[in-house]
């Protein structure tokens, strides 16, 4: 399996502007090496924060051009594993995320991450380990990878992990799919703009599924479909991703809107990914169980 | 065990105004019956929905007085068990809740509620048994069953089920507590703005906590602490609760606010309750393996 090293590609933007640094056939799998969110330039608490290169933030390992993909396609990508780092990193700051403006100064904290453990201060938090920044290039332009978008990008979406599977919409030839910003942990919302950083390696499997149009990230796993949303506010986050995924339950079932509507009302959840970033993501999750009654996958 | 009728006290507001129906110890467990959200006057799918009187939605059964409660102490509510009838109605009409805007018609569906399962058309749905309406008096003036807010109310919280403990901020002498509204079924966001309605009966648990001031209603159960915040929109909502929960790390704990925002952000969830009553109500969400840890039940 190739195995693409985090020096060989390192970018802070989606843009079909980068050029490819691997060619993979769809269908492919393939190890990603990643940088944590500060480019590996924490090391130790004791480091001044003065030496930070701040233009070093939230880099991908990419772009990948992947054979076939074009404009009006999706990139399926199947998270197969996830492996971190032993070194996890947080940060607070005046003005960042929730209540950054009670912080009155910026903080580094290491910790170490073992044995599915990550040692903050005396506590043992439980590893959940995700993916903060996955995604393809957007038609033109370049998109940071702090920010996400219909591109995908800065996510930060806990169900991104190992056995996910994501379907982005392809803009470009070659889709130039990226990702980075591995978390050992991190809660819904995100509300210090950290989780627990690490540097790590992605083992994902990319293909091109012709012709299928999205607006926005799917994500499904076992349990679920998902429609994530990026908006200016969680409502507007909220409201994209539950018409998004209502309208789908419209076009692939029987369903009429207000049975759709009802139905996700009933047992669908509409969940918060991250609200710093700073737009906010939510996704809509609808239960596998009720698809496989109404005998579609939505896709 | 008292059981309270739901016939003996149907308030549509949360009120100092409205006459104790009933006295109970502190301490003191009863059984409290109560009628759908649109007071059990829909039957049928067939009966002209112009028939229906738009005053009696969101009734609750009470208010119930509670010996020793006083402006400053906490109301504690056990959720001891929750009975569902096996009639459930659901509505979606035009303007009401999200996608409300691509509805045309209001569209009523009556659904059986047995053996577990909501028989929703060909489905069968998992019930999950919740109480959207629960919560206490405010200081003055009268707010309406419909409406969420810091005397708790219409907050449509999931996690509000069998097993739950709810702390709710005491603003006058008894409490008045009340409860009604519930759900055979409802996702995060009750996006249509009903969930699968029930007429029922709810057994609870009610105790004064003296000297426990609470800015906003407090839900635990046997894996979480959660801090509960109703506002104008999901992101101040979001905030509201973050920082409630944030402080109450500190406040509680040795924890510094960087390190309790850190811990929040790496371990903690910000979810959605509901987005369209129409104030929007999040629960701030930390895992009770980690309070073990910290040696505290942030209480
Ligand atoms: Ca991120
Ligand atoms: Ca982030
Ligand atoms: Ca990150
Ligand atoms: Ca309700
Ligand atoms: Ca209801």
């Amino acid at each position: 399996m190739k195995v693409i090293e985090k020096t060989e590609g390192k970018i802070y933007s989606f843009s079909p502007n980068h050029a490819p640094i691997y060619h993979a056939k769809s269908g492919e799998s393939l190890v990603i090496q990643t940088y944590d969110c500060f480019t590996d330039q924490i090391q130790s608490e004791k480091q001044p924060l003065t030496e930070l290169d701040w233009n070093q933030i939230n880099p991908a390992t990419g772009p990948i051009y992947v054979e076939g993909a074009e404009p009006g396609d999706a990139l399926k990508v199947t998270i197969l594993a996830i492996e971190t780092d032993v070194k996890g990193v947080m940060m607070v700051g005046p003005g960042l995320g929730t209540l950054g403006d009670q912080v009155e100064e910026m903080k580094v904290k290491v910790m170490h991450v073992r044995y599915g453990r990550v040692l903050f201060n005396q506590l043992s938090l439980p590893v959940r380990k995700m993916i903060g920044v996955i995604g393809v290039a957007p038609k033109e332009g370049e998109i940071n990878c702090g920010t996400p978008g219909a591109h995908g990008g800065n996510m930060d979406n806990r169900m991104v992990t190992e056995g996910a599977t994501l379907y982005f919409p392809v803009n470009v030839s070659g889709a130039l799919f990226a990702l980075g910003d591995l978390h050992a942990a991190m809660g819904d919302g995100e509300v210090s703009v950290s989780g627990v950083e690490v540097a790590g390696a992605v083992t994902v499997k990319l293909e091109v599924v012709k012709d299928l149009k999205l607006e926005q990230p799917i994500l499904e796993n076992a349990r679920n479909f998902t429609q994530i949303a990026s908006a200016k506010t969680l409502d507007e986050a909220s409201q994209l991703a539950t018409d998004l995924l209502v309208k789908r339950l419209v076009a692939y079932t029987n369903l009429s809107l207000e049975d759709a509507l009802m139905l996700m009302s009933a047992v669908g959840h509409v969940e918060i990914c991250q609200m710093v970033d700073p737009l906010m993501t939510v996704r809509a999750v609808f239960p596998k169980s009720i698809l496989d009654q109404l005998e579609t996958t939505l896709l």
